[in-house]
């Protein structure tokens, strides 16, 4: 019998739990799943006879060491920042571990003593990053195994609302963490064009957005990823003349967002005075230079140029910037204030479907012909539980531990899914869950 | 005999140890000045016999306490950031103390300790902060004491070459810290408006000027300064409905420094890759969208929506950001590109001259009238030595030295000049110097 370590029960965990489950009889395996609280553990397991809910706590040193002790792999599904925390027991104990997460400084200096001990600290094998490293390097790899040469790889990933409950002007449900979309791209976005460096500092962001389509799901439009730089060294790349990573969104999402970024609302370095007492109304004010005349609308079109009459204002609207309605959120910041609103009003309903969107664009040269592989994903949650974003980060975690545990993986060290014994066993079984990419083929001369 | 320790003779020192070697006679002042460049006090002290010159370390504690045990009182031109070494030394061993930085929490939390030693730790009094303080208190209290009460208080400063020697497009040259000026707006600007909070992020700030004139000097215009809201409570005008403090420059500035904000070429958080090698052109052009059939100037115009023939293009032209010449400056970000370049072209040239300009303009209400108050400065620079910068930094420095050695200042604890008895005898000798207000009055009913 082998035993699987869960650390953390949260929503992004459910596909994963309930994959190693169904899978525990077939291979002899006992899960045990500790959180914080034992409810959400109790709630994941159902009674399971092969599972084990407990009350766990990361900074309790004691624990951490008796449990990491008795597993034979553990999984992360703690906050990104604390994942060290448990790798350094594997590391001591001798323990695999996975984790859906970038390697962070801490995980990638134990490297050598992970290799020393022969055991896998597997990171960045949940969707974006993971099911995109692998469908790309899969493409890659495959380009340069026929001679081709790359000249351009275009990657972009979107967490959105599913078409059939998508009923709001923005087109867009929070379906993540609402924090981390309310301050996203607030570092510089670097990437590569046409042999070109380029650096997008965030006050432009959400205008050099480009428009595309992915399969039959209509249009969306993207705006740039902080880092695509750092990609030319993972997938092998390094003299690729054209790289970028995007996030995708449904057109006009980002001339809104825009807004947001151009009058400072999504600043999260300060706190506004008395926020609890002034309105949504007075928030966009503060923003706006003062005039007796003006109406607070009138004045945010003219400040950033946007007809009063436009998409973008109907957008605005809707949400309830204008609303003279207390916010009530003592010493908050802007981002916090935004995040309140559009908490309210971007929320998923209880039986709203998301849906994840991934499309790479390769193109490369063949014996003088130049190509383009397009390469697109789209995966539709099944319920709240099995979200899109739980069954495509939840599963290929469950998949590599599968591998893992029964030999077929056997990279040691700290690795990420970028290499072929990796990502061919486990896209290969993600097809079975219905995580299969189309590819399209074009010739561009 | 009196003991004055001053440590730090860099550039602002100038003017302060001059009037404190002229008037060390009459008051039989010993004066040490203390500096890591023993060449560089030297040059200062020009063999004063009331004068010496020895290198001094601020992190060799011995020498620290040795210097400090044997003065009367202390004059810090250290880096802002070292202050409270010295502070913290003058509190233990029962010293007054003077700087012409903000009180830092290091600082302001020594109040308490330098009441129970009876010593003086005089902060803010140089000329932003310090003259800005003393000659709007000056007036503050006047308006208060014949019954008005204060509407609105807009405070500028700038520091700029004078006008006989302006002679580049952007009309401005260095004449403090380079740095400061690349970087500077970069936190959000907060002030009070007709009762309205209003903050203004940094990709906004340059466009939110406004236009003045100041006595014979012509036109400037002023962009907003970090935080406005702070000076309510230290200026007593804590339900004042109008408060803002600016920056000056001259017309035109603002809209050309907004294209390097909007670009990102201020930005001073990440390192641009291969900086050593590529040319001022590629680093424009790694801000601007690829395009085959524009040039950078033409990609620049457009996407900034300037007219590719307005004086901004000039000015921009003029700096030589379109050069094909390499930068020539490894590991850097875009904050130090930019500045190695404005460096060439705004230095001081060695016979220029800098000026400071200083205007407040104070409304308030006197008996159901509304009048304004305009209290204007202007100090221009004696030579590359005594600029304005350091006539206006030291003077009040070495005049609150002297009162309070001859016990005209008798304050004790952490104290900002804004208190009557520190002012009032400062701002009289002041004109002494030239540095003088001039006060006009009209009726804005």
């Amino acid at each position: 019998m082998k035993k699987i370590l869960i650390l953390g029960a949260g929503l992004s965990s459910s596909s994963l739990i309930k994959y190693l489950l169904d899978h525990s009889e077939k291979f002899d395996w006992k899960i045990k799943l500790g959180d914080m609280s034992l409810e959400t553990a109790k709630r994941k397991i159902e009674n399971h006879k092969n599972g084990e809910a407990f009350t766990f706590d990361i900074f309790n040193e004691t624990q951490r060491n008796d449990e990491i002790k008795q597993a034979d792999v553990v999984i992360s599904m703690l906050p990104a920042r604390f994942h060290y925390l448990a790798a350094e027991k594997c590391v001591e104990y001798g323990k695999d571990m996975v984790t859906a997460s970038y390697v962070s400084k801490e995980i990638n200096a134990m490297h050598d003593k992970a290799l020393a001990k022969n055991i896998l600290l597997l990171n960045e094998i949940g969707v974006d990053p993971g099911i995109d490293h692998m469908s790309a390097m899969k493409v890659i790899d495959e380009i340069k195994a026929k001679g081709g040469e790359m000249i351009s790889f275009k990657s972009n990933t979107g967490g959105l609302v599913a078409p059939e409950y998508d009923n709001n002007p923005w087109n867009y449900k929070f379906t993540w963490n609402p924090r981390n979309v309310v301050v996203a791209g607030q570092s510089v976005a670097q990437y590569i064009d046409h042999g070109q460096l380029k650096y997008i500092p965030y006050q432009k962001l959400f205008t050099r957005t480009e428009k595309m389509s992915v399969l039959d799901m209509g249009e969306f439009e993207m705006y740039l990823n902080r880092d695509s730089l750092s990609y030319r060294e993972v997938y092998g790349l390094k003299s690729i003349p054209t790289l970028l990573r995007g996030t995708l969104r449904r057109p006009g999402y980002c001339a809104g967002w825009n807004v947001f970024v151009q009058l400072g609302a999504t600043d999260d370095t300060y706190v506004v005075e008395n926020s609890a007492n002034m309105t949504y109304r007075d928030f966009t004010n503060s923003f706006l230079p003062h005039d007796d005349k003006d109406t607070v609308e009138q004045k945010l079109a003219k400040y950033l140029g946007i007809d009063i009459k436009s998409e973008t204002m109907k957008r605005l609207e809707w949400l309830g910037i204008f609303e003279k309605r207390k916010i009530d959120l003592p010493n908050a910041t802007p981002a916090q204030i935004l995040q309140k609103l559009l908490e309210e009003k971007w929320a998923l309903g209880p039986s709203d479907k998301d849906m994840i969107v991934m499309q790479h664009q390769f193109e490369y040269k063949l014996k003088g012909k130049t190509k383009r592989i397009t390469s697109s994903l789209v995966v539709k949650g099944k319920d709240t539980v099995h979200t899109a974003m739980a069954i495509t980060v939840g599963i290929p975690m469950a998949i590599a531990t599968k591998l893992l545990l029964t030999g077929v993986i056997t990279k040691k060290g700290v690795v990420i899914p970028i290499i072929k014994d990796v990502y061919e066993p486990v896209l290969k079984e993600l097809e079975e869950f219905g995580i299969n990419f189309i590819e399209e083929e074009q010739d561009l001369d």
